[in-house]
């Protein structure tokens, strides 16, 4: 149970049942450029952060973060990643 | 060259020397919340897109559209990945 120093990775993005403004103003832009090989394009919010504690005790965290501060349960899925700093 | 759907993720983020005040927001809310464990949080976008084409060259291309259209790069750090969707 030693205390490190863990990198977190929290990807927030639309559900893909709910319209992306921005990823179709991004995507039509794109087109506009002559990018016609692209769709599907989505943008949404990447947040990274710094923990320090045992990995299981930030993993439980770092999701409870994620789920209830960084993201909207309901319009938003969210994705966690760790690693050691 | 066969020509496959892919799925590109970019990732943006501010350069580590330019202040990032939506991750100082953060940082501050989450210690107020009481996780006084976290440090050096950054906020950024997360753009994905799915291409059509040959690898060589939507890899050539989304490098391009993210350095050209999806970030500044005077302020910004952008890594692209690529995988068959």
């Amino acid at each position: 149970m030693s205390v490190m120093r863990y990198r977190a990775v929290v990807d927030v993005l639309l559900k893909r049942s709910i319209l992306d403004p921005q990823g179709r103003a991004v995507e039509a832009t794109l087109r506009r450029l002559g990018n016609d090989n692209v769709s599907d394009v989505r943008v949404g919010k990447r947040i990274e952060l710094v923990l320090e504690g045992e990995r299981a005790e930030v993993e439980r965290q770092v999701r409870e973060i994620a789920e209830k501060v960084l993201s909207n349960p309901v319009m938003e899925d969210v994705e966690v990643s760790l690693e050691e700093a």
